[in-house]
């Protein structure tokens, strides 16, 4: 009987605040990182499982503390019959009685949640010998309906319309699979669109994108209003009339000024407007939506919990549904968020880029297409060509299309090397760039803890 | 000049799960804890400042990891200074633009930053020698807008109309103090709800609640419905037709079940119904709401944020907002709040009990009443006896009503011996319980952490 043994527990961080790449309105200065986590199994001729929690630096370390938390919330059972009840796991870590208070279901507890479950459904996808979009293909609508937690989910969808959608897509699977392994699935991408490059290189990525194939362009804005018109005025200008332009704001704007800012924008004709207010703001963003129609809305990357995507819905407040593999509960709580968008009729565009979030999230997309959503209409995956060497089997995108996956797994596992290198604070990439001055002296904390030892000694 | 020289953190667990106290359907083993914050002053003529973040146990350790990063984000600059610019320094902790990405604004990066904030104003109104509450009521309306996070806030309060709000309350001013110092404020009590009790149990405690004053008595539900038909049959017998006897349901419920359920319960005579459903779920409450008008609906502890409140406000989604110490950024978000209630004309009933709640939420009610509310109709404050022993300065509650503190500060320094005797998993009480078989044995963790020099070992 295989039991996990043991869990590796990594603070990885990239230094990507030394150039511009992933800055926006808001993230100004992102260290790409993960909170790395590897499930080691007893028995040798078991995968290890992999799975992290995105972040953007500061924070890494709470977030790997979430993570050894939730993995000591882990019933210490067979392997094998755990792999074959995850819905019944995710949801026993997502509502343990006392740590929900800190949540409930959201923040860094929760994604902890996420990280844990990928590692489960990675060595799952591996010992099974399959990419984690086929793993989820080949599943029986009965087992994929049991992933789900309804909780507080019935008002809009209850467990026999799951299992309708569910059933209506075992029909014309095997084709639509043929078809994604012959032609790929369609990519956009945000690479020129940060707010930190020049003009010159921004119109020399966009070019590059164009001509590469990709579907849309994304462009960041929210920071200046001149600026955003002659960005954008630029880049319609370079990509022609009828290419999609996007824009996102990244939770930039207050209401009002979203709907006068984008007064502006619009006649750039643009494919979506992505996060322009706060993440949690349902009800401001069904006011956008409705002064800026028919332009679309995008958002879901930084939402809480399949609760909010829940009302998001119902309040007709967006276009696109914009799941993310950091922010929710990995696997299992995206699946009850592809589900939800498929009962709204809406296309599911997952967030990606960052660090390893193109790798893991695309097998949801070719899911979706597969048995799910079963169209292309409006579906994407977001590409950024960012980080991807530091993966054992990054993402492929060739023609401005993924190419799908055959390796085993969720695609999660970093290079042992890039770990090992980009260990925050002591590995020797950071310790290089310290000793060069080129990142910040790390202050001496001011924190002690209180110890037993200690309070004995002083009381 | 005068610096916060250093920042002890204490992991302090009561082993309140070993009765019943505490429990409800979701909560069923409540450890009520904090992770407690002394920012300590290099001028030894300074007094500490202190704060929490109240937990339920498991994650206690990550509360306090994140008071740790918290602290770290704290500018190194004259506390004097600092202490007059509340406001920034709390948007600073909120908005890191690195660390944001595990909320926004939600979770347990948030509730530390309301720990370390709080701890700010112990000190500052330990320097002026005054009560928290007295301090805010003294501030004038300028001085208390610039304490105000407003963004994604302005399409449902402006600085402007917080202003107002705030400047019509100086009139009057000291009639109200004055009353409150004299008659004390009306609290009600959820210590005879608890679902852990025996029938009998919970009578007698009814009958002491109404004999001692107060003004509600609380039960908890939602666990089975004979089971609540019983008790609030029971209850409501005991206390007769016109006593105000309130629900909760600690979010057990789906918004259907909710309706139906309510249905049954509607017959007892309800004050108002707490936490019917999800915290997150706005609309939800709104379906619910209308459907067991006119009972109230109570909400808000579990909330993540203002954006939160102001949309269950927006939404006319509750009756009662049920502002936090714990979930929210502390003082300055639950003065957004405050404000936020008295433009949408809705009554601010504190959530109380835990560890320190009632100590540190008290003074925001009496707050509310001098300067923003201005009335008592339908106004109370939670309470519950339990933990206060620990506290320097424990609440006082004679005739059912709270009487207002006079000691500097906010209330939240626990006596040493008591983080002493408490810190978790090795002070003595832990010990003691471990070695009498009263509690689990601590499980051997499995988790390892990657570290620089391991790595380079191995590799």
């Amino acid at each position: 009987m295989a039991r996990v043994v043991s869990a590796r527990i990594s603070d990885v961080r990239f230094p990507t605040s030394l150039d511009a790449s992933g800055s926006d309105a808001v993230n100004v200065d992102p260290d790409h990182s993960v909170a790395y986590l590897e499930l080691i199994v007893d028995d040798p001729s078991w995968p290890s499982g992999f799975g992290y929690v995105f972040t953007q630096g500061r924070g890494n370390d709470l977030a790997a503390l979430a993570i050894e938390i939730t993995v000591g919330m882990l019933p210490d059972e067979d392997l094998e019959d755990m792999l074959e009840h995850l819905g019944e796991i995710g949801r026993t870590l997502v509502h343990d009685s006392q740590l929900r208070w800190l949540g409930p279901e959201k923040g860094v507890g929760h994604m902890a949640a996420g990280a844990v479950v990928n590692a489960l459904w990675d060595i799952k996808a591996r010992r099974a010998g399959l990419p984690l979009w086929r793993l989820l293909s080949d599943m029986s609508p009965e087992a994929l309906v049991e992933l789900v937690d309804f909780s507080h989910l019935t008002d809009a969808l209850t467990r026999r319309e799951a299992l309708e959608i569910l059933s209506a897509g075992q029909e014309g699977k095997a084709e639509r699979i043929a078809e994604l392994e012959r032609d790929g699935f369609p990519a956009y991408t945000t690479g020129p669109g940060w707010l930190g490059f020049s003009d010159e290189k921004m119109l020399a990525l966009i070019r590059e994108a164009v001509s590469a194939g990709f579907t849309m362009i994304k462009m960041k804005v929210a920071g200046d209003l001149d600026d955003d018109r002659r960005r954008l005025g630029l880049a319609r200008e370079a990509v022609g009339p009828d290419f999609r332009l996007a824009i996102d704001a990244n939770q930039r704007w207050e209401v009002d000024e979203a709907i006068e800012w984008l007064s502006h924008l619009h006649r750039f004709g643009l494919w979506w407007v992505e996060e322009p207010t706060a993440p949690d703001d349902i009800l401001g963003h069904a006011r956008i939506r409705r002064a800026i129609a028919p332009t679309r809305i995008a958002t879901g990357e930084a939402g809480a919990n399949r609760l909010m995507v829940k009302q998001f819905l119902q309040a007709d407040a967006l276009d696109v549904v914009q799941i993310d593999m950091s922010h929710y509960a990995g696997v299992n709580e995206n699946l009850a968020s592809i589900l939800l968008a498929a009962k709204y009729g809406k296309p599911v565009v997952p967030h990606a880029g960052g660090v390893g979030l193109c790798e893991l999230v695309q097998h949801l997309s070719y899911f979706d297409y597969i048995v799910i959503g079963r169209s292309l209409d409006g579906r994407m995956l977001e590409y950024i060509d960012h980080l991807h060497e530091h993966f054992r089997a990054p993402v492929e995108v060739t023609g401005g299309r993924y190419r799908l996956p055959t390796a085993p797994g969720t695609g999660a596992e970093l290079h042992p090397e890039s770990v090992r290198t980009w260990l925050f604070p002591d590995g020797p990439g950071w310790k290089n760039l310290r000793e060069r001055e080129l990142v910040p002296q790390l202050r001496k904390s001011i924190v002690e803890h209180a110890t037993a030892e200690r309070a004995e000694v002083t009381a």
